[in-house]
C-alpha cells in the first residue's frame, strides 16, 4: 500500500513577505524570476512535473514525489517555504476525507494536533468551519490513538489551503532559503579565498538576488594546488544554489604580485598590500562583468587585517566599487554555522595549505600615509596588467 | 526553606571561541576590555559582589542572586555563555554533597540527565569517574522519580566545573550576547532613524567591538516630534548593551537640506540625494569623533534607496570611511528577529510619522552622472556647514 505521503501529488511554494511591500512592477518582474528559476532548478534535476499554478500568492506544482521535489526548491532562493501536499477539490467532503488520509500518517506519533486552515475565494464554508469539521472527525476515526487538540503549541499541524476550486492538505512546512531571487539584483565581483567564510559572505549576496563572479587569487608558490582546487570546491558548492545562471570563476594570478610585496615592503603590512591589489583587480573585473559591487569575507575584528582601522585602509584601495562585506557583524560560530547548511564547511576545513607569506606580526592599526609610502616601492600599475593577462576563467 | 537556585552563589562567565586564536597580547587586551566591561556592568546594576576571579579560561564572581546576575551579564559582548553556580571545593565528597542539592531542584521534572564534568587541575579523580559517581548517587538519591540517564540529548545537563581547589555545579547555560568586548575596536558613526533596521545594524557593529555614536538626521517639516522621539528612544535601548560608555547621540539639523532636494532637483532623486548628503554630514562627524567608519542598516534591496546600483551611487557620495552595512545579507524577517532581542523592535514600530518627502515614484537604478548632475542644483558645501552649525548633541 502508498503511504499518504506517497500519495502526494503536489507541491506549495511560498514565497518571502518582502516581495508583497514592493511596487506592482516590482513585485511582478519578482515573481517572473522566481519562476524562471523554479524552472531552471526543475528542469536541471530532471524532475518531471505539469505546469507550475501562480494562484493567490502561492506557487502550486503538481508532481509525483513531492516530498523530494520540496527539498530541492528549499534551496532556491526567493522561496520561503515549502510543502508537499495532496491536492483535492474544494468540496467539503473531498478536504475531509483528505485530510483523513494525511492525517493518518502524520498523526502516527501519539500527541497534540490542530487542524489549520487557510481559504481564498467563495465556498460553503468558512476557515473556521472547516478546522472544527476536519479536527473532530479526526479524533473520531483515531479514537484508539488518544489525540488532543492544543491550539497553541501543537506537535503536529495539519494545514488546509483552499484556493478557489482546489484544495491543498499538508502537515509540513519546510523552511527554504528565503531571501530575493537570484538575479534580481546586478552581479557581484566576489573574492573567494576558499576558507570558511568568503563562501559564506558570496552565498549571502545570492540570497538577497545577486548572481556571483567569484575571484580567486592565486599565491603560488605561497599556497599550493590544494589550495587553489579547496577554492574552486568551494565554488562549485555555491554554484548548487544558482541553477540557471552562469557558473564562472576566475583565477587570478597572484603569487608574484605577492613576491614582490614580500620582497620590497615591510612584512607587517603584508596582508594588508596584498588585500589592497586584490581590491583593484577586483575593480577591474567588475568593470568588465558590469557588476556592481564587490564582496568579501571580512568580519570586524576578526583578523588582523580586518581590524575597523585596517578595513579603512583597504578601502581606500578601491572606491569605485562599494565593497560589500555581509559578514562584518557575524561571530566565528555564527558563520561556521551557515557554511555548514550552505554545505561548504566540509570543503574549506579540508587539509590545504596556508599562505606562507603572513607575516609572525601584522599590523593591527595601519595607518594609510605608511601604507601608501609602502607601495611607493610597487609598480602597481604594471602589477595589475600582470594579473589580468594571465588570469583565466574556468567554467565549472 | 531556601531552593538550591536561591543558595546559587556564583556564575561562571565564559567568554568566546574566538578570543582564543588572537595573540597573547591581543587576548589580554580583550580580557582586560572585558573584564572592565563586567565590572561597569555590575556596578551601575547595582549588583553586589566579591572579586571576580580569572581562571584557566574564565571568570567566575561570587555574589548572591546568582541568577539575575548571570541574566545581567548575559547583555555584555564578548560573552558567550553564563551559568548561576554552586561554589565548593573541589574534595569530592563536596562536588557530590552539593550535586545532589543542585540536581534535586534541576530534575524536579521526569525526563533524563547527564552529568557533565570538566576538570583543570591535579585531582585525585578524572571527569568520567566524576560523572559517573555523581550519576550514581543522582539515581540512588532520586530513586521515585524514575529517572534516566541520557549522554547524547539529556534533558537536563548537570554541569560540574572543577578548578584547582574549587568546584562549580550549575544546571544552565545561558547563552550570552557573543562577539567581542565593546571597546576592542575604534568608534562608528552610526546613520539612526528608528525604524527597525538601523538600531540593529548599530548593535551589531557594537557586537563587534565598535562603540557606537548615533547620528540621527531631524527631517523635520517632513518628519516630527514623534520621529524624533522614536530615534531617541532606540538609541537609549542601544547604549543599554554598552554601559561604562558615552551616550551621546547627534541631532542633526536635516529638514532644510531635504526641502532643497525637494524644490530643486528631480523627485525621483530625492531619497538617494538625502541619504548622499547624510553620508558626507557622517563623514564629518567621523573626523570629529575620531571613528573609523560609517554604519548603516541598509540591506541589499530592501527599499528603492538600497537596490545594489543606488548603494553603489549612495558609496560614491562619501569614500573618506567605508560605509558599514552589517545587514547587507539579512531579510527583513532576520531583522526583526534580532530588533526583538535588542529590544528595539517595540519602539520602531511605534507610530511616528514617515518621512513625506519620499517621492511616489523613486529611482531604482540611478545612474551616478545623472545624480551628480542633479546635485549641480545644490551647494552642497554650504548645506553640509549649515547643518553641521545647527545640529545638537543629547547626553542620554
Amino acid at each position: 500500500m502508498r503511504t499518504a505521503t506517497e500519495n502526494f501529488d503536489s507541491v506549495i511554494i511560498r514565497f518571502g513577505g518582502e516581495i508583497w511591500i514592493k511596487s506592482n512592477w516590482t513585485r511582478k518582474m519578482y515573481e517572473k524570476q522566481l519562476l524562471q528559476n523554479i524552472k531552471n532548478t526543475l528542469t536541471q534535476q530532471n524532475v518531471p512535473h505539469q505546469k507550475i499554478e501562480r494562484k493567490h500568492g502561492r506557487f502550486y506544482i503538481r508532481t509525483q514525489n513531492a516530498r523530494d521535489t520540496a527539498l530541492i526548491l528549499a534551496r532556491v532562493f526567493g522561496i520561503s517555504s515549502v510543502s508537499p501536499a495532496m491536492k483535492t477539490t474544494a468540496k467539503i467532503n473531498d478536504v475531509v476525507t483528505k485530510s483523513l488520509v494525511v492525517a493518518e500518517e502524520a498523526l502516527r506519533k501519539k500527541g497534540t494536533f490542530a487542524v489549520r486552515c487557510k481559504r481564498v475565494g467563495k465556498h460553503p464554508y468558512t476557515s473556521i468551519e472547516v478546522n472544527r469539521i476536519v479536527g473532530k472527525q479526526i479524533l473520531e476515526k483515531f479514537e484508539e490513538k488518544n489525540l488532543k487538540v492544543n491550539l497553541n503549541v501543537p506537535d503536529t499541524v495539519l494545514g488546509i489551503e483552499v484556493r478557489d476550486e482546489a484544495a491543498f492538505i499538508f502537515s509540513d512546512e519546510i523552511e527554504a532559503a528565503g531571501g530575493m531571487p537570484l538575479g534580481t539584483q546586478p552581479k557581484v565581483v566576489c573574492l573567494l579565498s576558499g576558507g570558511i567564510d568568503s563562501p559564506v559572505a558570496c552565498w549571502l549576496a545570492m540570497k538577497r538576488g545577486c548572481p556571483i563572479v567569484p575571484a580567486y587569487f592565486d599565491n603560488t608558490p605561497f599556497t599550493d594546488q590544494s589550495t587553489n582546487e579547496r577554492a574552486i570546491a568551494t565554488a562549485k558548492t555555491l554554484f548548487n544554489w544558482a541553477i540557471g545562471f552562469q557558473k564562472k570563476i576566475y583565477i587570478v594570478s597572484h603569487g608574484q604580485n605577492l613576491k614582490e610585496i614580500v620582497e620590497k615592503c615591510p612584512r607587517r603590512f603584508t596582508c594588508l598590500l596584498c588585500k589592497r591589489m586584490m581590491y583593484r583587480i577586483a575593480e577591474r573585473m567588475a568593470d568588465l562583468e558590469k557588476a556592481e559591487g564587490i564582496v568579501t569575507g571580512e568580519a570586524i575584528g576578526e583578523q588582523a587585517s580586518q581590524t575597523l582601522r585596517n578595513l579603512r585602509v583597504l578601502n581606500l584601495a578601491a572606491t569605485k566599487y562599494p565593497i560589500h562585506r555581509p559578514l562584518l557583524g557575524f561571530d566565528k560560530a555564527e558563520t561556521e554555522k551557515l557554511a555548514k547548511k550552505i554545505g561548504t564547511y566540509v570543503i574549506s576545513t579540508r587539509k590545504a595549505k596556508d599562505c606562507t607569506a603572513v607575516p609572525q606580526k601584522p599590523a593591527t592599526q595601519a595607518k594609510i600615509e605608511d601604507i601608501e609610502n609602502a607601495e611607493k616601492a610597487l609598480d602597481i600599475k604594471s602589477m595589475i596588467e600582470d594579473s589580468l593577462r594571465k588570469s583565466r576563467t574556468l567554467l565549472l
